[in-house]
């Protein structure tokens, strides 16, 4: 525990995931902010939200951290003289790829293509024309809770032979307890790492283990860490940033920018009403495997029931 | 995943460990209703609080729950004709052996040392007292991540030959990650197991890692779980027991009583202004392996300035 792994990143996904919990509305002033901790606090990625269509959603009901137009990233970043990556979300299903731009004339680094288990064929479509396009492409297999095994072994050596550099494990409604985790992590790197490409953890909070589970998956090869600041993110939130440079042992980390990124600016955002972070609805949809929706709607409508809730997941919605 | 282990025992240190958040001042309604809690659960033991010392705590500064006069734990479950067990703490240099009645005048089940390591043989003292009166005996080695590994093993072997039925790793200042905690789980069980006692595990969440602890040591045969309901506990508070219900798959455990006091008990307590759970400055003296007593000043005084409090912290207090 006194050494550390130099192969490790960190990606900080606190836009795209705490997008979710207010509709992608982050002033700019706000990404920027974050922009410069990240930098400061030496993140090696920090992912700004989604690639998602104008024709399937419309752009006035969200705000632009969920189209991530090449302008609206350059007016935090200019060309990004950082070391830090830049990278953005698209989603299976809903992403125009004509607005993904070659990457000679994006500052983009990293598109991070995410899907269900039956969009397989979409996300290699999708992988293949941003790998063709010039960047860097991560697959990132949502919910992997919930995939039968034979399917998920089918869909790792699918994802295996793709063009993508880093698969992520996805623990999409915080389920995994770390002794499964490990398992996991011992399986994706078996056959990803096979083939030189590297293995990412994206994980929830639902059961207070998504910093427990992320760090599990770092003594198994896991070498792309999802992170958040205060684990900013769509219900019990993911790890937090903090929490995760404070274990790792690179001196290249520091946690101090984000801490104070924290006080300045996460606590107003709290304090505006924006809602995430454990709770325990998120323990009952974490335990059953299930989807947090029901569980964000419940405590958006101020309920407490908690015992009646869980019968009302138990029965189905 | 799918079975489950018999041995492992809950112990509930709400009213103990919530006391030094309150001065003790739960009322007896509270109590009372925790108490039915627990039974309903299927929790294995419920801790009332300490057993202090009259002559060194003067009994108008704190509440009830800070000496636990047989009196004022009868009140609350008369004879206590439920399976779950009664427990008190008693801590080493702050305690009266004569408060300790014989057991055959006590509803008391379990008296749980606490000593530092240099107290040590004023725990065994202490020990050798209440086992003679008749009691189910811990010891519980407070601040273990302080201890010098050379000391801790001499106190392992000194606790094996003690007459203390259960030992307990006592993480006080959430410093541990669990791959330590694992190794630390190995060394107790194999001193301590190996003369047929019980180790037990008392973790708190400063990095969001006392439930992911207690259950690492769940793996490498620690029997003995604290818990506490919604992480009730000084500081950053404790592992949630209805995380660990959820958890543990013993049928005899039902989380849902445990949700109901949440909303019923600990929701109004909070709203109260009793302060305990993960925050940013635990975090800090979790990763510094030192008391919380700052970090509690701090938010007591109302500061959120993290960057400076670690430097306050760094350059010693």
């Amino acid at each position: 525990m006194m050494a550390f792994c130099p192969e490790i990143k960190v990606l900080d996904a606190s836009i795209r995931d705490g997008g979710l919990c207010n509709n992608f509305r982050f002033t700019d002033d706000f990404v920027k902010s974050l922009y410069e901790a990240n930098i400061a606090a030496g993140i090696d990625c920090m992912e700004f939200g989604y690639k998602s269509s104008k024709k399937m959603f419309n752009p006035d009901e969200f705000g632009k951290w969920k189209f991530c137009d090449e302008e609206s990233i350059r007016a935090i970043v200019g060309d990004n003289p950082s070391p830090m990556k830049i990278a953005v979300m698209a989603d299976a299903g809903r992403t125009d790829l004509d607005d993904i731009l070659p990457k000679s004339e994006s500052v983009i680094d990293l598109v991070r293509v995410a899907c269900y288990i039956h969009q397989i064929p979409t996300a290699l479509k999708m992988i293949d024309d941003a790998k063709a396009k010039g960047y860097q492409v991560s697959c990132n297999l949502m919910a992997v809770s919930q995939v039968r095994t034979e399917d998920l072994d089918a869909a790792l050596q699918m994802m295996a032979k793709s063009a993508a550099d880093i698969v992520y494990i996805v623990d999409s409604y915080g389920n995994y307890y770390p002794e499964q985790m490990a398992a996991l992590a011992c399986k994706y790197v078996d056959v990803i790492g096979a083939v030189g490409k590297e293995v990412g953890i994206h994980a929830h909070n639902n059961q207070q283990l998504a910093f427990a589970n992320t760090i599990e998956c770092c003594r198994w090869g896991v070498n792309y860490l999802d992170a958040t600041v205060n684990g900013l993110g769509r219900g019990a939130g993911n790890c937090y940033s903090e929490l995760l440079l404070g274990f790792l042992k690179n001196p290249k980390y520091d946690f101090l920018p984000l801490l104070e990124f924290v006080q300045h600016r996460i606590l107003p955002l709290r304090a505006g009403g924006t809602l995430w972070g454990y709770d325990a609805p998120y323990m009952l949809t974490g335990l059953l495997n299930s989807h947090p929706r029901s569980a964000i709607r419940f405590l958006k409508e101020g309920r407490i029931d908690y015992a009646r809730y869980f019968q009302e997941l138990n029965d189905g919605e």
